[in-house]
């Protein structure tokens, strides 16, 4: 079981991702994508690695804009798996904008 | 311009669509997949008919659970774009099911 982050744990590896915000009950970020089909890509890339962690964003599709938030549900808030996750979304939002 | 439905319209064209429920503002169901890869699987079908029909319903991924939402922005309401476009998405849920 992952171990829950403090407040000033969250706080600090969210000033090392600038696009997401949060606290422990949970992080998020959106991403404008060019258009619907690149924002399509983004979830299916995201989709890849969320299988590979077995770690799950939800993920709210409008349009070419998504909102992504990661909360490790099974231990009641963010745990570094969250952090994890947020890190490899930023790579593949950043490698498709 | 899509013609906007009427409340009757909308409940009438409903009754046809049992797994969906909503009013002139917008027309919603959930969708529950055997697993998220499957339920990723359901998102980009529904995609490329979005695409093909340049009209894009939201959509919330939950791990394994689906929520769409239809309405055409552009007229304020549902429309037939909209009734269309949710007998696509059941057409696409029932053959992954």
């Amino acid at each position: 079981m992952a171990d829950l982050l403090t407040a000033d744990a969250v706080r600090e590896e969210l000033s090392r991702l600038p696009d997401w915000s949060g606290d422990p009950t949970g992080i998020g970020r959106t991403a404008q994508l060019g258009s619907f089909p690149a924002a399509i890509a983004v979830v299916d890339r995201v989709a890849t690695v969320a299988e590979e962690l077995d770690h799950h964003p939800d993920i709210d599709i409008r349009w070419r804009t998504l909102t992504f938030r990661c909360v490790t549900h099974s231990a009641g808030g963010v745990t570094h798996r969250d952090i994890e996750l947020a890190g490899r979304i930023d790579d593949i939002v950043r490698s498709a904008a």
